[in-house]
């Protein structure tokens, strides 16, 4: 590598649920020079496989990776024709995904649903992170690994998703063996993509810890792999495991055929894969133990590292160097967020809300929060529960629903509105609490994501958490991560920590809290927690009940 | 009286919040043979006092009492006019009331407004039923009462309401000395527009018992008045006692003043003055003990007799002869219905509702209700508690308020709609069960009033309740119930039980319980009662704090 640092370029891809987006970023100090979005030509497959236009089942979700390459080959160089750099001088490339999102390939890297006699079958397809089919699976993962007391639950918050690489392997087996057995490597597209870019299949650390079950450098035994089903035994050493990579490391070089699809120089560092979420902590510049990062949109996954291995009740997992080589990763997550508000803003407001919100120009959320605010808090009377979409952390609950107490004749639409955007930050309190009594203590609030342009819902959480908020500097925090990756992959930093100080972006304590509005915010949690205990820890099961009897009045 | 029957006719005059209405009825079979509305000129004056232009306070609610000579000077005529029957054929005239709506008299009967030097002053008006200004003095009769262990309190659930003489009265001393002073009776308007028909001063037996504390042939000693306020002594027996009439027993014969504004005439029949709600049980033949009347409104009445006397928990009042002479009559209530249904769709009910509603030329109610029902019991997954406006049976908690459970993203607003109907009916079941257990058992759920003509609501009912439920057959209950106590008056029966059998309209068991659906709302109303215990009676008192909070915050 030569020349001067703000001469080169790197690139960072953040693989979405609908598209790809590519950033081209100087390697100096991190300005982001240009972009482009590609999106996915099959989108989600949730209803219907493309191939054969075959149905497909209730929770399903289904992605083709050729559109992961689609995404390389258009937006890769449609970003670098943005920027305005000469390819030349762009000396690396690193990629995000969602995750958990594997798919099943054989030895040379190729997708069983690319092999012929394959292209109709739904289980050779990339199951999508939200593909939740496999919940009797996981389910049975769960049952079975609590009554053999495996040691890695506990990492994982007494509680392995379904969403996860074990359930989803587990349900290719039971539901086509075919596909099953064809398949030599069961892989993250996070790793896949990485392995297309430069010819390596390369176990990123990141979802390894947090999907694959990889803890203490080993995956769980054969035998809980027999326990869960005679056939699933070996699973992991036959069709899982293998080489890890630490994030930030060199996976390795372009591949003439990845350069050719790209535009980019045969031969430059390829960093080993990563997850959105996670890879926006460089981003944002919240790598320290202290920071947790809370990326809010539709839901909101928090992240921070710890030097220590501390099992967090209710966390999502806690992986070492699943965020930053060197340091103890914990992830945690509120599973209804901005799809609570956008849920509660088309069934339950009236259209004059709409028309004033449109004649003011304004959004319809931008309106709503404005009114909301409008007066100080506790005046509307609300108190509700944050799961509409179920509980994720702390109580590791999907079958929770949401609550709203304190109606009178005279509560208004935009009061319930504000309501649900104050359980969430009530819900987000509970984590940090939660952490903190853990001994992994939060003392600054970072936050990326779409939610953060939310003024008013920015100081409510500055109120509610009694925390200063930082808000992320960049409008592209997964891809300037990934760029930040790229960079040390390329040694152009000696690690993420120093290239985060360099080409990271965070406006620092932007919001702190007001004592007065704490204070009263404070009683209002008090209220939020007894129900958050009543309803959620066996006080009463109405919510369950209720879910169980709409299952039976359905059927 | 002389002549067939079937040739002779009474009036029945209903006045209401807003209006009075007279109904022309032939005695023989309680045909309706015309009607006529007359609207208050002031309606209700809760922002202003219309002669001085004065600001009124929060909670006030006034009328002017010569808006009710008005609707017999207007609607009376026109009612007969409607009718097409020869006013000399006219042999009785009833009226009811809403209450408690007392207003200061003197000795001639007289309202103290319409005396020179006190037209200007509020306090000499008509308190309307709905005028709340009185809860620091209802607060302290409860608490004084309480304390001294009044043997009455427990005839009106524990509970005296703001609402009623005793509570208004005592306002009006410590408000307005000098119209206290200057009153020489504290009037229920139900028995000043008697006296203003027949010159005769009857207090009747059902305001005097559920609202002025006549229980035993006796009112409040002086000693429990002077422990309310040393100047209070003596009110009962100064402004208060007076003769009591029983429900269809002549007051007088109407007078040559009243005979020239109404068009009637002079000396026929005028009966005791009666209450909208209870009068209504003989027009819909809901007068047997095991029959409870629910006036369905924006709120619900519940009413029914019994031959035993016992205090049910949370009931509104029992009175001997509250609703029939001979019997005692009990009423409770849900102090929000068809309001929180109304609230509910204008503030949380998108726009395309309406739109669809008005493309199929419904109203939105019906178009909520067919979609919302449309699915069966169960499917929403949802339980509400119907504490909108409070809790008046069997808790007896204006400080309670709304809670909604079960909601997930896939919730519709219709949906919402119908887990509040349902909780209506839970809130029903609720107040039919505990008069049951206190030894009033409930056979037969008869309907009067605005939502019985919402077919799904009253299916809902009858498979919650598990008891058929019959609707009245005239949508002039209470204009009707007045008929027919205008025809006892006259002597054209017997007695009011005689009169309802000929005079009275029911379709019986319209609605029958469907067994499926009861073991659905079996398991429903089991969540509704332990929600209801749990927020209403002491399990948590969230509600009760968030009041207080949203009071402090809006200071």
């Amino acid at each position: 590598m030569s020349g001067n640092p703000s001469d080169r370029y790197v690139i960072g891809v953040d693989f979405g649920t609908l598209s790809g987006r590519a950033l081209v970023v100087r390697v100096g100090d991190g300005e982001e020079l240009g972009s482009a979005v590609h999106e996915y030509r099959h989108g989600v497959m949730d209803r219907h496989l493309a191939s054969s236009g075959g149905k497909l089942p209730p929770d399903w979700a289904l992605q083709d990776p050729d559109d992961y390459r689609d995404v390389l080959r258009c937006a890769v160089p449609a970003a670098v024709a943005a920027a305005g750099v000469d390819p030349a001088n762009v000396v690396g490339i690193a990629t995000d995904f969602t995750a958990s999102t594997p798919l099943p390939v054989v030895a040379d890297g190729t997708p069983v649903c690319e092999l012929e006699g394959f292209r109709d079958r739904p289980h050779a397809y990339v199951k999508l992170w939200k593909h939740h089919a496999a919940q009797p699976q996981a389910d049975r993962i769960n049952a079975v690994a609590a009554e053999r007391g495996e040691p890695w639950l506990q990492r994982y918050g007494g509680f392995i998703s379904s969403e996860w690489e074990y359930a989803k392997a587990l349900e290719v087996l039971e539901e086509d063996h075919e596909v099953y057995e064809r398949m030599d490597h069961w892989v993250e597209a996070a790793d896949w993509i990485v392995w297309q870019l430069c010819g390596e299949y390369v176990r990123n650390a990141c979802t390894a810890g947090y999907k694959g079950i990889w803890q203490d450098a080993s995956s769980p035994t054969s035998d809980f792999e027999e326990a869960l089903n005679p056939e699933f035994a070996g699973f992991a050493k036959s069709k899982l495991e293998h080489r890890i990579g630490a994030l930030g490391d060199r996976a390795g070089g372009l591949t003439a055929h990845a350069a050719a699809w790209t535009g980019l120089p045969e031969g430059i560092a390829v960093a080993v894969g990563n997850v959105d979420a996670h890879v926006t902590a460089p981003a944002a510049r919240a790598l320290e133990a202290g920071q947790m990062l809370a990326i809010m949109g539709t839901s909101t996954c928090h992240v921070m590292n710890h030097d220590q291995l501390v099992e967090v009740p209710g966390m999502c997992g806690v992986v070492e160097g699943g965020i930053l080589a060197g340091s103890f990763g914990y992830e945690a997550g509120q599973s209804g967020v901005g799809d609570i508000f956008a849920w509660y803003v088309d069934n339950q407001i009236p259209g004059r809300y709409f028309a004033a919100a449109d004649a003011a120009g304004e959004s319809i959320h931008d309106h709503l929060t404005e009114l909301a605010f409008a007066e100080p808090p506790g005046v509307h009377g609300l108190i509700a529960l944050d799961w509409v979409n179920g509980n994720r952390s702390v109580l590791v609950d999907a079958s929770l629903s949401g609550l709203v107490l304190g109606q009178t004749l005279s509560t208004r639409a935009e009061q319930g509105y504000r309501a649900l955007l104050e359980a969430t930050a009530f819900g987000s309190r509970m984590i940090v609490e939660t952490f903190g009594v853990s001994g992994v203590p939060v003392r600054e609030f970072v936050v990326a994501g779409g939610l953060l342009k939310n003024r008013h819902l920015m100081q409510l959480y500055a109120d509610v958490l009694r925390l200063p908020i930082s808000t992320i500097g960049s409008e592209q925090g997964p891809a300037l991560g990934s760029a930040i990756h790229a960079a040390v992959a390329a040694g152009a930093y000696p690690d993420v920590r120093a290239a985060s100080g360099a080409m990271g972006r965070v406006e620092q304590a932007v919001y702190r809290p007001d004592p007065h509005a704490a204070n009263v915010y404070d009683r209002m949690y008090a209220e939020y927690r007894l129900l958050h205990d009543y309803f959620g820890r066996g006080g009463n099961d109405a919510m369950k009940r209720l879910r169980q009897l709409r299952l039976e009045a359905i059927a």
